[in-house]
């Protein structure tokens, strides 16, 4: 008789929802674990034939399902959760978030709110995040202290569009904060350029080459707003996709963020230049800016995936209310035909399609033997998540994400039957008071 | 020395919300509550020095509320989530809930699933709902065991559109029914009318008298989707809200449910009239029917409440959900011009919008002194929620409903510190997994 083969874990769930290979549930099926990466998916049976597991986790009313992906998302301004919101997007950013961050935006900001973000977005089963905000040297060393997965940009911005001393990364400097993450297990980096109206072709043509040259994936607002497209279009002649795709900018590496006003000629010209997107729809749509045809990129084969953006606008950093807003949005009309966006893929959007859109569609997303253990246990035995009929659809439409009862980074246990264990919560809760008192008293 | 008034219970909250008479977030107040009513309402001192409380309820890190008000729902459909939903509305409801109802649908069910349905708002927060389905009578029964505040709608029909037998209600059953619970204390009865384009001229004129005669509501869904107003226009050359108005039905006792397609001249007529408004925007959305111009019909004086419809499309029975969505949604255009909704304007449409158009404005919906204590806590001490600048926007845009601690109707506890207290859930999940192995097997 084979001996076999010893292990860390195996998950035993009601339902296994691995999200890829294919769109299928499972019953009696489990994951086994071992040294932070999924080593065993399948029958139970079989898994038990084969491995030794040293630790079991049974969660009999429970799915187990990939960990959500926090697409992009400005987590450090959970700090400035409160302040006051009102679309239009960019009078909003210039009349109260902009004066906000240059009164109280530091360096420690950054890094203990984002810290403080990654333990919230841990609770809410969010394993990866894409972050896009001020210094990001500071959001890179929370997230590797935290040991959760995050891709952290790199603002560019011209030169003459430096007014504020905290948005520019020059090149070299990101150059170095390269180096200084290479080879680091948690963080990776990408070029953040601003809004395509606030950069000229030479900065983007510029970003381009030297994101070539050390293959790095560029993210960056397109067509987020209504505004931003006409005014590219009377600046430039073209819609800015069109122009970012003159310019060479679009291929497998580049990111969209928002693209809330879609034309046709649009979604073919994403579809032909084979990059992905994120939808931000909570954020999106109380700005006022529009929401994202999720299903219609998806059918054009264009990955998507989604984020809060701003905490302050979205609420919570909650990518499970992201993707049922996305899916409720999927049927309302606006410029091109709606068309319905199933369950499953929303759920595939807040999982996989985000991994994909930041570079990591080969480590998570998925529940699948050689990715990592990123997962979550979302409790489905609750009167309001009951009958499941489909367990997509109980996920999507009537769980929370205070449902999430469990959750694994590479393995490892961050949150267990709805206690966070990755941090102490009464410290964390501390240092948030004393950040909120601080903001509150100088303001 | 003057000696303290007993009373049952005080409740001393981090935050107070009342609603009313005020948009006010107060702090070290409470409220006190003796036999089921509200009976002081102020600053903890005084409260203190007023009364001799039997019982104290601390909650140091928590909003005191009053209860939301699911205020148009198909409770028992609870029973049938997971039914594929796919808009536009009145095909997903002739192809795919028809035949189910045809099915499953019985006394039984509409009482059992009703029962359900209860537990589960009970558990998100909802101490009171509008009714709107088949079997009427079970419901109430159901509402009146469970001690929940529920006003019951009877479906009338005209008589040669009287294809399903469950849903006609003669009026001469219906006068019964009112016998039956002209004295309940949670129970109040409506008539529901389908809408307008179902009905004939002369059966709401008809409606309308025996209403008038007995001063009893009228509930029916107006301008739910766009094919509703067009066909009516080219029926009856009106808009249905003015063929409502024509026919005399439009009065302070009249609430039209959905009212998701409006011009100016409807937000004119529906503030003349009186009437109020309930708004489903899970349930719109999702099918494709758009939404409800909340602040519009706020801004002229209409009073707005919430509402489900079927949690087969709302997913849970979720009202704090409603309104975080019709707060995100007010920004965006949809024929009329948009206008923000306040977070405190998202939660009175969730309280006391949906008691006054449930004709419950006296009753409960706000923390006033001589209403019913039908109360919420809501915990703000995780770090989603935190730091807490607007009480208002902690709740609506950063909490869940699972943020739910404590919830009383009438004063008595039926759910705290997170646990159900008015039913016992295994009970009630034994009885929910019986319902879905039946309709499993017969499906």
């Amino acid at each position: 008789m084979q001996s076999k083969e010893p292990a860390d874990l195996l998950i035993a769930p009601r339902w296994l929802l691995p999200i890829a290979p294919a769109p299928d549930t499972f019953e009696r099926h489990g994951v086994v674990v071992d040294r932070g990466r999924i080593v065993g998916v399948g029958a139970l049976a079989d898994l038990e034939a084969r491995f030794e597991p040293r630790e079991r986790v049974l969660r009999p009313d429970h799915v187990l399902m990939p960990g959500f992906v926090n697409a992009h998302t400005r987590a450090s301004m959970m700090l400035l959760r409160g302040l006051p919101v009102q679309g239009p997007l960019m009078r909003w950013w210039r009349e109260t978030v902009a004066p906000a961050e240059l009164r109280w935006v530091n360096p420690d900001f950054v890094r203990e709110g984002t810290q403080l973000a990654i333990a919230e977005m841990l609770r809410a089963g969010i394993t990866a995040f894409g972050e896009s905000y001020l210094f990001p040297d500071e959001a890179a060393r929370a997230a590797a202290a935290a040991r959760v997965r995050a891709v952290i940009g790199l603002p560019v911005q011209d030169a003459e569009n430096s007014s504020n001393p905290h948005s520019v990364t020059q090149l070299a400097r990101a150059e170095r904060l390269w180096d200084d993450y290479k080879s680091n297990p948690w963080v990776s980096l990408y070029f953040a350029p601003p809004p395509s109206y606030a950069i000229s072709d030479a900065a983007l043509t510029h970003v381009r080459s030297v994101a070539d040259e050390i293959d790095a994936r560029i993210a960056m607002p397109v067509h987020e707003t209504e505004v931003e497209v006409r005014d590219t279009l009377s600046q430039h002649g073209r819609r800015p996709l069109q122009r970012l795709a003159d310019l060479g900018l679009l291929r497998p590496g580049f990111t969209a963020v928002h693209m809330n006003r879609l034309d046709p000629a649009d979604l073919e010209l994403a579809h032909e230049t084979g990059i992905a997107v994120v939808a931000c729809p909570q954020s999106d749509l109380r700005l006022g800016s529009g929401w994202t045809p999720v299903a219609r990129l998806q059918e054009r084969g264009v990955p998507v995936g989604l984020g809060s953006d701003s905490p302050v606008t979205a609420g919570a950093l909650d990518v499970l209310a992201e993707a049922r807003l996305a899916a409720q949005l999927a049927s309302a009309r606006q410029g091109i035909e709606a068309r319905p966006l199933s369950a499953y893929d929303a759920l595939r959007a807040a999982t996989l399609g985000g991994a994909i859109a930041l570079g990591l569609g080969a480590t998570c997303g998925s529940i699948e033997v050689g990715k990592s253990a990123d997962l979550v246990c979302i409790d489905l035995g609750s009167l309001a998540c009951q009958p499941v009929v489909s367990v997509a659809e109980a996920v999507l439409f009537s769980a929370t994400r205070q449902n999430v009862s469990d959750v694994w980074v590479a393995g490892r246990a961050a949150v267990a039957q709805g206690r966070l264990l990755a941090f102490d919560e009464q410290e964390q809760r501390h240092l948030l008071q004393q950040w909120a008192a601080r903001i509150r008293m100088t303001g």
